[in-house]
């Protein structure tokens, strides 16, 4: 049996995700939408306004007579989502309002691999604070994504960030004064992908990122695929080739030795081609690749449709085991994306019955950042009172 | 906002559910966990004695004063539900009741494959018919496993039932008068093994069972893993080796080819050997193999090594992607599983990470039917309500 309060704040929740899922409505189409009375519905949404979580939009005049009404809609300027990203060399922050508009968003060049955790914490840290301090809403929470798998807030592994396994991030970002939970990098870009854009509530969705590694975030049925110990959805390490080419992990043969940014660039350039200069910028050495292939160099070419068959062998593994509605491609793929498409595609093809949907992400490198900021939010969502009344003043 | 009866059948649920996971207890024990007063739970413990669903069992004294009340536990006796599986050559049927326990079972050996699919569905109608004739309690619904996908109670594809694609099996069961659902044999194991026994409620598991396919069910976060077409948790045909073997589907290298029966019986016996005569009963055949490994024939072991070996290859893609906390071999794989478990182990740790557990399940081959029970009884725990009052007389 629910206790009042349980009931109001549960009638919260359903009208706020009717308006985030429906869109502005008018406060009797919300009672029709929900089976609640007229007189409850205002009352939940003057109590909603008064949260910072909802506000009287447009006008509307649903018929000829009688006086004409307000528009419901998510309010969400008063309150915010804060999504950072952890990665080898840099810090990023995004921030969401709860109508999945970015209010600000900053990246910092930092060498994080080469710096030790507790001064990246602080850097974070300090950040998000110049960040929020222009932001006009409420932080709820901040969700930090990490290039490694996660257990609670601890990172478990991350092989390319060898001083954070063992961390405790929310300890350490005590100082920010926020809710803090972490995850996987590619398992938020996911729930970015399936929280907004063409893709927006797919239930079966796949998304595959190259960078140096290759990460993969999977929604199954509406909800991101865990594990028992948080590593679903990894497959960069996937042992799907006979190839013998030398990961980091220790092993060989793994996924991204075949797919992975590194094998891009040695099978695309010798070594003293600025393209493996690693103190270039990475947009830059891309943008310069995507260069060569429009103007049809035969080896930029050759290399990238070996990466759109890897990635299509690998693809056909998880499209057969998980059955997706869309893969999409992010990271460096989406990057070079025109060109893998075709290849992945044949792949595909020659492994897999039916049609299958491979699209390239529209996110870019903000992928992980923005799944952040939506699961930072969520809170709000599940139980709109946990939002101080005077987050609106 | 939830109607009186609404509100009513989500107690009766929950009162239901509670004696389902935790056992049999008081009145005021029930009172405790659900948060209802005494004399509610007292009226909806009525109610659901009245539908057959609960019964008054040991007598229990709290303490050393007040009266002895009874405790409550699932009756079950009153309702069942049929589980069903067509296969290529028979069908079979279990019915369980609520409690979990076996009713009644019964397997018959039929052309399946050879014969028109509505003279099938008709055996199966009389099969139903006659196992329920012996049980004395009220069938709910009635699930068919059936070795393909499915759509809705349409199968979708089914490589061993040519004539089955397309067919409505419920429609066909019409004469059951039962309400009818259709799933994958696989899919329905793997909730078996979900449902019951040593790895009940384990939230990420999966199942992987030999016969002449290969089929594997992936229970993830709780759930089946059921894809955007119904095609999720295949396995069959995941393109894992550059093997050329031919495929039943057509194409080449798929691990059904590597693991399947077909690869077990053609690498331990010669075309003219009693181990390949397909019209033997296929238990006696695995039988024998057993004995023959057993009595340490070098050719029978070093067949059930590879077939270890490449089910080894296969789970550590599965392991990595899913992250289970248990892989549970069925069907073949557990009869000659003694043979198996150390080179699949071996090939496992050389491709992933960390200890994994890879058991044999215990149910033999009536896991698709013991799941598909499973699954026919579950909409009395969504609303017992759907159970009407007279069932228990």
């Amino acid at each position: 049996m629910q206790t009042q309060g349980q009931v109001r704040s549960a009638n919260l929740a359903a009208v706020l995700a009717r308006l985030r899922d429906d869109g502005p409505r008018s406060r009797a189409r919300l009672a029709a939408d929900t089976g609640l009375t007229k007189a409850t519905v205002s009352s939940l949404v003057g109590e909603l306004v008064d949260r910072g979580l909802v506000a009287d939009g447009a006008l509307h005049r649903p018929g000829s007579v009688g006086r004409p009404g307000t528009l419901v809609e998510l309010g969400g300027r008063g309150v915010c989502g804060v999504g950072v990203e952890v990665n080898v060399d840099y810090l990023a922050v995004l921030v969401l309002d709860l109508r999945g508009e970015v209010r600000a968003e900053r990246r910092l060049a930092l060498d994080v691999a080469g710096s030790p955790a507790g001064q990246v914490l602080d850097a974070v840290t300090t950040l998000v604070r110049a960040v929020l301090a222009d932001v006009d809403a409420t932080p709820v929470g901040l969700t930090v994504a990490v290039p490694g798998s996660v257990q609670g807030t601890v990172v478990a592994t991350a092989p390319n960030l060898p001083g954070w396994p063992g961390l405790d991030v929310a300890a350490g970002l005590a100082g920010t004064g926020l809710p803090v939970t972490v995850a996987n990098d590619a398992d938020l870009s996911a729930l970015a992908e399936w929280s907004a854009g063409p893709h927006a509530r797919t239930p079966d969705l796949v998304y595959l990122t190259g960078e140096v590694g290759v990460g993969g975030g999977v929604v199954s049925g509406g909800r991101l695929l865990r594990g028992s110990t948080g590593l679903g959805g990894e497959v960069g390490h996937l042992a799907l080739t006979p190839g013998d080419a030398p990961c980091g992990c220790g092993r060989r043969g793994c996924w991204e030795t075949v797919v992975g940014l590194g094998a891009l660039l040695r099978a695309a350039a010798d070594p003293g081609d600025p393209l493996c200069d690693p103190g270039r910028d990475l947009e830059d050495r891309l943008a310069e690749v995507v260069a060569r292939a429009r103007a049809g160099d035969a080896r930029t070419l050759a290399a990238l449709t070996d990466i759109g068959t890897g990635l299509g062998v690998g693809a056909a593994v998880l499209v057969s085991l998980l059955d997706p509605a869309v893969v999409v491609l992010g990271g460096y793929f989406a990057v070079v994306g025109e060109f893998l498409l075709d290849p992945l595609t044949s792949a595909l093809a020659a492994r897999v019955e039916g049609p299958r949907r491979v699209v390239l992400s529209t996110l870019g490198f903000t992928a992980a950042v923005r799944g952040g900021a939506h699961v930072a939010l969520q809170p709000v969502f599940h139980d709109p009172t946990t939002v101080p009344l005077e987050a609106s003043a």
